[in-house]
């Protein structure tokens, strides 16, 4: 049965096997510590032009998340994000785990805007409440959104303006920064927040988050925090060669592109058959919205994610397509459509 | 300039007073081991009729709740909670600072349903999430709000349906037992919830909260985690001579009763005086939607807490009445607003 | 039977006492924002020289200690303890359940020395290890005894090479500074710690300790962290009160020079007896080494702390005098040892 | 320079490469639900003859231990370790930041006894202080060191007498059950613990641990935890592969005992060539004792660890082999130390 579950249900892009496999009998000082990782952040440095940036490499993106935002804040410091948030919906609380509380905003296909992060500014005040201190955002979102530059811009600002800190899960940069409707460049990123990680993982590498800290108060001791979380990797290496690879040629773009390409034909291909989609397609995310009928015939063949009833005789499904995804099924999953 | 702001502006209840004069040089040992906190415990457990129930004694609320909550959790559980519950809003993070998510959900008055519960029981389900096991509730809640006998019985049941703990903070119970529409006993709280704490600190003791674990596989080791938060009294002898005085006599009752009587009057008085209410007064908190000339007015002559905006022109502000308030204020401040 | 167990088996001290009755119908706001607290907040700024120092005001001390040492700390950082510090031992994992490491040292009667202090720092390097950040010492100790000027002095200094602060438990401060053999003032330990408490729970107040921040890099916010802790009092005036009736006419000092100078009493009346001391008495816990007969018969009498086995024959017991000591029961139980 | 640091200075095995080579494109679920991981966890449980118990896979140790161990235990139970315990000493504090205290005890070569524990058990009573509820040990130990079956049980049974859970840290289990001193099974290592992992990144994995939960209490929800400490892999299947590997016809013993056997080589011509150790070898770590000339010439042309001072004209460094090692190296090393 073919996988449309997600953009992780392959091993690795061959480019990075062939150099995990060259490497392989290489000895190499443990915990990152390696060329390999020094390469890869040097690489990152220069590519979104922050020289002055920490770049720390890790297994994943729960991993990531939960050491950076409990190393950045005090325990009374709160995050914003958006209620459909990954960090606040599908990490078993491990921020909470932490110490700190989620403050939960409305989304627009799991964006937030300035003037909804305002408004807790507004509602929070003084030593009885949680003090707002860290905006979290994800690009794509968890609906397959992205942001425009626009609409960085004026979370930064609302940001500066505030004293709050500008953190972009970025597990998947990749698609985000390689879709149609983007105007944003990875510096762009770098340049708008105080620290983002690029996701490997969801990107053709076997695993791996890249996290830069732009910001250069927020840059001390992290190592012994990556630590401390259990999520410094002995075998750092592995990270290492395989964000070398991504960077090198640009075969990180070159996978966001085409898993951005594949789902745009599956989605129109969707579209043509007359099935609606739940919220437009934007990158490698695929929500449509189908009758029972056509959710048993579509289970019988393919693998995909439940997401939500939609109404009394509709469901909302998930299909993500990847750097690895064989085109030809997304032809197949049209066809069949076209036929119910 | 006379104080509606809470209802611990004053000192404590004469009895109480008198009592701690009283036994001022008497030596106990401490740490609530003392024949005072023993006999109060005894006293609320015959009065509660739980004779295997675990009674302990804390200083505030806020202690009470993340010591209780905490140790009643496992790290992946969380709590459903109304999102005006006072451990979500106004304790600063306290349950998250001890790892637990809160899961927030709609209210009427500050009361949750069976059926919101029951919601988030269907949006939860596996490990990418936290699980919910605990649902909390006060009584009276943060909107002064009286919950049903037939309402608890409801949370209960869906909680024993669940396999989740139903925990109840009474910070204000002596208004909501008092509270003329009220049909349930002390015996039901107990009866009906895992575990809930009676509140001396908004009920005329100088300070104290008594806690009382009914289910007993919540009671184990129980100390331990008193002494962890801090929140063990080295004199605990006085949080066992305030409680065996409110619970003799009834004077706990008496003044909860005497506070709704008067909130009750300064409600009718507001009414009468043209003045809207933001939701009905239930127990000792009045909730006034008033103009900024009335605002303005009556921030010369009382303290009182600001709610929130209402519209352009109104804001609601808070009036707490208590064992304590002179009466004499309350008739003042309606004549006031029937001049404005 | 008579209690010599602590220096907290009574209430209060009578001039506290009397405050608390007299104010008691006062009105004033909660959470340690009325004119007593802020009162007694300066007038301890003054006493202690440090105009810009914040003073809080806390229930208990392992309150006091976990709210202050977490608020200082990032989360890998460490507290360097003596192995006898009551953080350590005797707060029940308290400070590591905030989520931090006590490394502990050997010590001379609880205290320890800049040497020991500077081993750590040689053991501990890199990020695979914890970040020793913190010098934790209690004056008087656990075993009564008190640092010099001298070896304040040199701890700080350690500390100040090394980026470490220091943090010193007043819980017996008040025995610390009127005991004989004592050369510092309170401006001292305000000039040479980062923060410190004063401790007033066994020191004649019904409770409370003062926490003194006098490193103003560690102030910001420093009230949502005790709300966070659940550590800020309600009726907060009972605080301020205590405090300014302790720091009015040096009552503070009395007091802890009357517990003193009993223990000297009492001290040299057990030497007088015959029975050996464990460690020399300098301020108001006397640690006698007792065989098993004598032990049977004190038992009778008094009430007292079994400490730890000395030998196959003698046990090692404690004795702590106070504010509140009746000095005939000193007398009793000398003679008593002298029939032995 | 040729690396003698530690035993994962290489990347994996070649029969574990080939297998990720091979499976490489082929779709899986994520998060350990895979077949591999299935298979690999029913090999295991076979393996140990434990068929009820449940195996988790992780990446790393530091995450094995501290989402164990904080699952395990309630907020304020404690861990009874050695102190030269990896939890101890190298993770950072990971244990105390998830809220637990560590209570050290001596140790023979990283052993501890039975005894050790016993004294602990004295020592610790009552609600002050945390309560002592699991007992930490690796095997082999941080010095190389291996338990007999006796010490295990012995160990076993005072844990059982005292409600204790003994766990493994199994990080080096490989060259402890392949040591010609060894005397105990894998079996009996499951049937003496409550929980224990076997280490794959020391012996030959990419990464990657297996957790074993004997202890069906143990199990419950145990999934959520993983997740919550960031430590379940995406692409779970790369562990199941490994693991699986690793199992198949010994894979695991064969590497342990040729790193072993390599280890007993360079020891025996260690002290052939005059050289001291600093404890015998008895698993791949070798402790020598070397003067500073000695060590000059070493550092020259390998890389190793320093490991602690042995007096002031002599270092104690630290050599590991592993499945890895050239053996031509082992022998330049001696020829080396002989003409010193």
């Amino acid at each position: 049965m073919y996988k449309f579950r997600n953009d992780y249900s392959e091993g690795m892009h061959p480019a990075i096997l062939e150099k995990i496999v060259d490497t392989n009998m290489n000895q190499t000082v443990g915990y990152t510590e390696d060329e390999y990782c020094l390469r890869a952040s040097e690489q990152i440095k220069a590519h979104i032009e922050q020289p002055n940036a920490d770049v720390h490499f890790f297994v994943g993106g729960t991993q990531t998340n939960l050491t950076a935002l409990s190393a950045f804040l005090r325990p009374h410091e709160a995050i914003i994000s958006a209620v459909s948030g990954h960090i606040f919906v599908h990490e078993t609380g491990a921020i909470e785990a932490t110490g700190h509380q989620i403050i939960t905003i409305p989304h627009k296909s799991g964006k937030i805007s300035a003037d909804d992060v305002s408004e807790v500014l507004c509602r929070y005040a003084g030593p009885h409440m949680v003090k707002p201190r860290l905006v979290y955002i994800s690009n794509s979102t968890e609906y397959g959104a992205v942001y425009s530059l626009e609409e960085l811009k004026s979370l930064r600002e609302i940001c500066l303006a505030n004293d709050l800190l500008l953190y972009l899960d970025g597990a998947r940069l990749a698609v985000a920064l390689t879709a149609s409707g983007n105007d944003m460049t990875i510096a762009d990123v770098a340049k708008y927040t105080d620290a983002f990680y690029i996701g490997g993982t969801k990107n053709g590498a076997m695993f791996g988050e890249a996290l830069v800290i732009v910001n250069e108060t927020l840059q001390a001791d992290f190592k012994y925090l990556i630590k401390q979380r259990g999520a410094l990797l002995a075998k750092g290496r592995l990270l290492g060669i395989q964000f070398e690879t991504l960077f090198e040629n640009n075969l990180f773009y070159e996978l966001g592109a085409r898993a951005n390409s594949l789902a745009s034909r599956l989605s129109e291909g969707i579209e043509s058959a007359g099935v609606r989609l739940f919220v437009p397609t934007e990158t490698n995310q695929i929500f449509l919205i189908v009758s029972h009928t056509q959710l048993g015939e579509l289970e019988k063949h393919y693998d995909f994610e439940m997401w939500e009833k939609y109404d009394e005789y509709h469901e909302v499904i998930r299909f993500v397509t990847s750097w690895a995804t064989d085109e030809k099924y997304i032809d197949e999953v049209v066809q069949l459509l076209k036929t119910l």
